[in-house]
């Protein structure tokens, strides 16, 4: 049984960026050669997300519509009341975003058969910054089998 | 260590179709014999989900009720401009599904204590079609431990 | 390779209630000495959830505004009908902590590296009791790797 944490990074572009990491994942999955397993996927700030969904080009834009519903930028907040936090000056107004990343999810896993990510047809691995753009979005990756 | 991939298929019989799976999942692990463990669940549509909650009959109501508020099926999506998608002549409209699946999950870990699924009480292990009626709804599920 | 089972119990002290339990989850991995692999956690309950995000306070307060916003505990409920279903006399009003718990998720991975949770710059791992405030909430954990 392997167990190989491995981590990527990714820039994005976009105030919300909905990266499809899929092939990246692969190429991971691959060079470490196991075959039955699963990779446990984590995204490593506050503010992505991780979700496993269709990369289709229209729905990516539905989907910001979405979270900008459930979480609209322009409400008001606390935590982006900065004066009254100690913060760095370079501190962004975010809340939505943290709210937005909690509704997504964190983690997820998906499951290794014969050497592939176990996806159904239409599913890709997707990466998904609230707060962009930013350079360096990281997710940790474990590759776990034989 | 023993780690089995299992595809299991359900049919759902409504637009919105919560299935409570517990059981089927139990007889997979009692029938690998794993004790200590846990179960990696992977819905493997764009328009199912898996969640773990409770299965009581009202609740799944309100729980339809709830998804169809935070993504309105009537709703204007992009996703659903099936003229401007190059896609087969039996596309769905269902970007409201894509939508609810993302905000309830891909995926989902159970752990396996003594044998048995360790649930809480009340706790149901449950797939959700968010574009149903579907025949062949596939969940992947992967035993894990000793 | 180990996988040790434990479970953490929280008492929780408000209606809607957000611990930091990542203190009390890394004690756990450095007595079990699992130095890399990774963490399963799951919500032994279906009105409490898991998340991974910032803990800082004034977003803890957003964060149950925006969970209020969601599902507004007032809003009318099938499940809420209590004469309509067997149930025990001390049967809570909570339809809205399921459907929070829900929208949060029950399951939440992290990996651990070199023996430390691999948590994120202001990333915690955080406990959400949606039908608080209440003893013993429980989570189990399970600590994977070598």
């Amino acid at each position: 049984m392997q167990l190989v944490s491995r981590y990527l990074t990714f820039d994005t572009t976009d105030a919300i960026d909905i990266l499809n990491i899929t092939e990246a994942i692969q190429q991971q999955v691959t060079s470490v050669g196991v075959t039955q397993g699963h990779v446990v996927l984590f995204s490593c700030h506050t503010t992505t997300a991780l979700t496993v969904n269709e990369a289709e080009d229209r729905l990516l834009v539905d989907i910001k519509t979405y979270l900008r519903k459930l979480a609209p930028p322009q409400d008001r907040y606390l935590h982006n009341d900065l004066h009254l936090r100690d913060v760095p000056t370079d501190e962004p107004i975010n809340a939505h975003s943290h709210l937005m990343a909690m509704t997504l999810g964190n983690s997820e896993m998906v499951p290794i058969v014969d050497g592939k990510l176990a996806l159904g047809t239409y599913q890709s691995v997707m990466l998904v910054d609230l707060d962009g753009p930013r350079q360096g979005r990281t997710v940790l990756i474990q590759i776990c089998g034989v």
